[in-house]
């Protein structure tokens, strides 16, 4: 009888909504483990809302902690938070229709387009297929990436166990871009091994680059049979996110060098200063693993990495933040306006406008969020305004840089942070698409009118 | 010869490139004037950026400055600024235009499309009477507002001179929320006085809810003949401008009000309080004078403030910012693409989905100026960011409030903000024609692709 009236109002809900209800189930049940005295350390007794905290971030793959890990929670926790990562990595919505495939259910119309809004996929088509090709690209970078990162650590730690329990974690660390660390201090210890830094940049670039572009990347490398079949073509969709992805990294590695050129980086060599440089622009892609201690850069620096974060990772992707293609598609439409043409072209290929229009109003409610959380927060903190504005831009990028201040805000700043990393996990269109009013409108049109803009 | 090639290069340029040149011919007339010896104070020896600076704030009605004006500038300079205010004011181009119908040069369709850019009106009819009307309605105010300031300061100044001299000032700063002050500490001296404060805000007010709802109310007020003839319909851009502005009136007191109550507010009375509340809403709205020191206020008041000064006045006003249309189309498009409808109404009318767009866009653009210009100020200078944003906000929003930063500033950042100050003044989609490419674009349209976004 309870069990009926359940499902009868899990019927009546829209995807967008039931993915809101897994994704809370999920924090409810990453709660549960983490609360557990057995995923603690002796000494430690963590508060409830820090637990959540970490549940949350850890769902949302951001990585901010209010807490030090390897303080707060034992190898068991540790191995809890890699399953949590590895869950909100995927997709709680992709590992729940996996489930459902081995259990034998059959896919309907009503889960595929569950999966459908998750992943942001714009057809139908294969969608199971695609949730077990995300799921076996992911494993097998994660298997690679533990199997050199465990080994390459032998000579870091001291026991066998203990340097393929690092590669472990932090394998699924930086691809499924979770941004945890368990050494204390990120990835600071490594700071002058560039193998290190070269195996975990080119996994974060793997979690951030988006799920389709893997998986177009598979099919190009693996499914021609034929060397002299040229056929194979990527989506525009690839070439754009890549591209973006790229230049980002680029741009980002040059004006992070040169903003910190006679600061941080005065006393160190050219090796040295382009490693911290490269790392701190990828990590911003939404890796949030990081080489340095962000709050030793220039405050200017500071600002502009919270611009790279408030961009993020690729659509589909373990990133968050506004997306590499909405940030393109929207400086894209402003230089097409500006110039005053309405047709946006990119290889060959016209942009609907549909999607030029999704990509500014996107852009523009990522402002208002992100600038309106900053000023809310700034209202009960003491901290600097610069601060405040990167620790919300990190939760929104879903990224987990931090200039130390998440574990002293107050509960309620750090509610507004997990309600950002929510929004910036499963990206803005979606999270508005939660408040969609299900009743058609009326047919009756009034008259129109101009009004004058700007 | 000369001549006629000037005329030439004049004639092969758009309307708004000749805006560009009109603005910035006026710049070097302006300058050219209050760098004249007899403009100055004899003790001051103003540096030429310092100049150059007053007369951008000074035609963009903005009113910020790098140095106290009665220190620097003589009786006669100040006379000239307010020339140059009521210049700035009317709009460079409807006195243009104005000088060219007293010189009997008939209006044709070109001069008609420069006016029709500057003041952002749809229709080209009329547009001579409407500078006409304009000019009449600006002067009628400023000189009532002069009569009863100059009047009732004779209580203050030892001279009428003085006093009538102190009313004409600040009629005309008022009016055409020039915001510049002779005083040297603004409207502070008059912290007590509710009536001096009352007729400042119903200066700014009517200098800043644009002349369009000035000019449609004159219709009402004193074209209806017939007291029984109900068909006068104000226009829906008259309704929508006016609402968003007394709405921004009304929540900007609240919050002001709310977050300084156990600060600033907290030793005065209710009056008090309620009426810095009220003055430094309306001034934010672009009318730039102030009746307390804004660097008194929390940090996250200042914040607030710079968010109104963001949005600034109304559209074909003597304001400046996104304008309160657009602040209000935008908000409206959002929430009803949150809802997942299509359509936006607005007093039984229905709103053109071009206008929305373009509301959209010009947040956002506007977004990307102000922050992009606060990083790149935060660089080559020491202040607090909040500061640096107080400052970025008011010269765009041509508002003019200061946290005292501004004469502090390198040339580097002075340049900056006075590029922000014509940005805001002629508005982000004028400042973008001047880029427009005139050539044609080719009728070959590419295959469109779908991109997933956000
Ligand atoms: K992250
Ligand atoms: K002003």
């Amino acid at each position: 009888m309870l069990k009926r009236s359940f499902v009868r109002w899990v019927n009546q809900l829209s995807p967008v909504q039931l993915i809101f209800v897994f994704y809370f189930i999920a924090v409810l049940f990453a709660t549960a483990l983490l609360v557990l005295p057995v995923a603690h350390q002796d000494s430690a007794d963590p508060a409830f809302i820090d637990i959540v905290f970490t549940a949350v971030s850890a769902l949302s793959v951001t990585g901010l902690s209010t807490v030090t890990l390897p303080e707060v929670f034992s190898t068991t926790g540790i191995t809890m938070l890699a399953v949590i990562l590895q869950l909100g990595g995927v997709g709680v919505m992709a590992v729940g229709t996996f489930i459902w495939v081995i259990i034998g259910k059959k896919i309907g119309i009503r889960e595929r387009r569950l999966i459908v809004a998750d992943q942001n996929q714009t057809t139908f088509s294969g969608i199971v297929q695609l949730v077990k090709e995300i799921l076996l690209v992911i494993v097998v970078i994660e298997f690679i990436g533990f199997l050199i990162l465990g080994t390459y650590f032998l000579q870091y730690f001291p026991t066998v166990k203990e340097a393929y329990f690092q590669g472990f974690f932090g394998a699924i660390s930086a691809t499924t871009n979770g941004g945890f660390d368990i050494t204390g201090q990120s990835l600071i210890p490594f700071k002058h091994d560039y193998f290190v830094q070269f195996i975990n940049m080119l996994l974060i670039v793997f979690g951030a680059i988006g799920y389709p572009v893997l998986i177009e990347l598979k099919a190009f490398l693996f499914s021609r049979r034929d060397p002299s079949d040229k056929s194979f073509k990527f989506t525009l969709f690839t070439k754009v996110t890549s591209l973006t992805f790229l230049a980002l990294v680029f741009i980002g590695t040059v004006i992070i060098l040169l903003l910190d050129s006679k600061d941080f980086f005065a006393d160190k060599s050219w090796h040295e200063t382009f490693f911290y440089a490269l790392f701190q622009s990828v990590t911003t892609r939404s890796g949030g693993l990081s080489t340095l201690d962000v709050s030793q850069l220039t405050e200017p620096n500071q600002l502009f990495m919270s611009a790279l974060m408030f961009i993020g990772g690729s659509p589909s992707s373990a990133g968050g933040g506004i997306r590499t293609t909405t940030f393109a598609l929207a400086m894209l439409f402003i230089f097409t306006y500006a110039r005053g043409k309405s047709r946006v072209r990119l290889f060959n290929r016209e942009v609907y406008n549909d999607d030029l229009m999704k990509a500014v109003t996107v852009m523009l409610m990522a402002f208002i969020f992100v600038l309106g959380s900053t000023i809310i927060i700034s209202i009960v903190e003491p901290f600097d305004l610069t601060k405040i504005l990167f620790e919300v831009t990190s939760a929104f990028g879903t990224v987990g840089l931090s200039l130390g201040i998440t574990g002293k805000l107050t509960m309620f700043s750090k509610i507004v942070l997990m309600i950002l990393m929510f929004i910036g996990r499963v990206g803005i269109l979606t999270f508005l698409l939660i408040f969609k009013d299900n009743k058609t409108t009326g047919n009756y049109r009034y008259p129109k009118e101009k009004i004058i803009i700007g």
